[in-house]
């Protein structure tokens, strides 16, 4: 398998994502909340780049609103973009429109993609397994307003650790070897790591948001794979 | 302090080093020839982008021409992009117009900070003697063709390791974070780490330029920075 890492969409050139496999990162919380809305029977979530298009793409499909500016709800909308607002009783069998700040941005930038996958720290067995063998693989991270951020980094490094656990042959980037670095020295204690090296891990802790983050952080607690269908919707 | 690395010049965005101080680094090869053809009384290096300019330029100023195009040397160049070329001998008190494929374009990259210096393995306690206690200090990493490359990274790593081993109180981004731990987890062995987890280094290492590569991960042999002056030429 040939792996390329890109640490924000700006670090992918044009033709980048062009017909191949792309896995989206927005660790902290997007791609995390999108496969826990999944779990809990959502029957599709639409990335939407902005909060007007987002209202009325939800009033076109009489679908719910998720989603967040500054890190904190917007107004109106049904759900911020903490992933325990999405039990099955609020989600199962609604659609789901999502705006956030960085990980719907970088969904939108992977749409000239063949397959489009999210992906995050719960689900990292499962994206796993559902590419493992690809010929070529790409893992977009969405970073955080355009800047590198250490959490996506290190869940591409948690998938990648899974597909070599898995006997996949990998052709990697150097980011595929640094994330791959990186999450050997951090999976012991992602929360410590994180604390240290990532500032957004830090925003939403001070934002008193740690059960977020103790979601996130729990590696292969979902066993779903939000991946893009046909008509553009996640399921 | 506030340190901030980009890992290549794209992702920089507008503004990010107007004005600032930035440590451009290329570190296999281009910035570490630079410091070694300062230590050999080289005086002057200008950055040009292109050939047919950095021909005119090195017309116009009398000076030497050095750089590569696909690794090796341009027709017509007095020299290559090999460190071990550059000898007092032959560079003492001589001008040199460089273009390379990466590193003289990250230097251009840079061109409205108000200061550059020139950094890699082989100056990197002469780098963080120099910028200790500056308010901010840009790591701008020159990747390869627009990619990531970790040497680069490392570089940046090193010199964030020896600023922080003098005292100074760093403010660091995450990239700068991921950048230290990287050295931490490398240092003992650049060589190894480079040659599983940096494509460049393996490509010169295929080239036969063993002896580059050695030269250029010597790390503190040359206590020499680049660093530009009013008139454009690093000296």
């Amino acid at each position: 398998m040939e792996i390329q890492v890109f640490g924000t969409p700006a670090m992918a050139q044009p033709g980048d994502l062009l017909g191949g496999t792309v896995v989206v990162i927005d660790a902290l919380r997007m791609t995390s909340v999108a496969a826990a809305a999944l779990l809990n029977g959502c029957a599709g979530i639409l990335a939407s780049a902005d909060v007007p298009e987002a209202r009325l793409l939800a009033e076109r499909h009489g679908a719910l609103l998720g989603g967040e500016r500054e890190s904190v709800r917007i107004d109106g909308f049904d759900f911020s973009n903490s992933p325990g607002e999405y039990t099955a009783e609020r989600i199962s069998g609604r659609r789901l429109v999502m705006t956030t700040t960085n990980g719907t941005q970088a969904i939108l930038a992977a749409r000239d993609a063949e397959r489009v996958l999210l992906g995050a720290f719960v689900n990292a067995d499962a994206v796993a397994a559902k590419v493992c063998g690809t010929g070529r693989v790409s893992f977009l991270c969405a970073g955080t307003h355009g800047r590198f951020s250490t959490e996506d980094a290190l869940a591409a490094g948690a998938i990648i650790a899974r597909l070599r656990a898995n006997g996949a042959s990998l052709h990697g980037s150097d980011l595929s070897a640094v994330c791959e670095t990186l999450y050997a020295a951090a999976r012991d204690d992602l929360h410590s790591f994180l604390g240290k090296a990532a500032s957004h891990y830090a925003r939403l802790s001070g934002l008193g948001l740690s059960d977020d983050l103790t979601f996130c952080l729990t590696e292969d607690s979902i066993d779903a794979v939000p991946e893009r269908r046909a008509d553009g919707w996640f399921a």
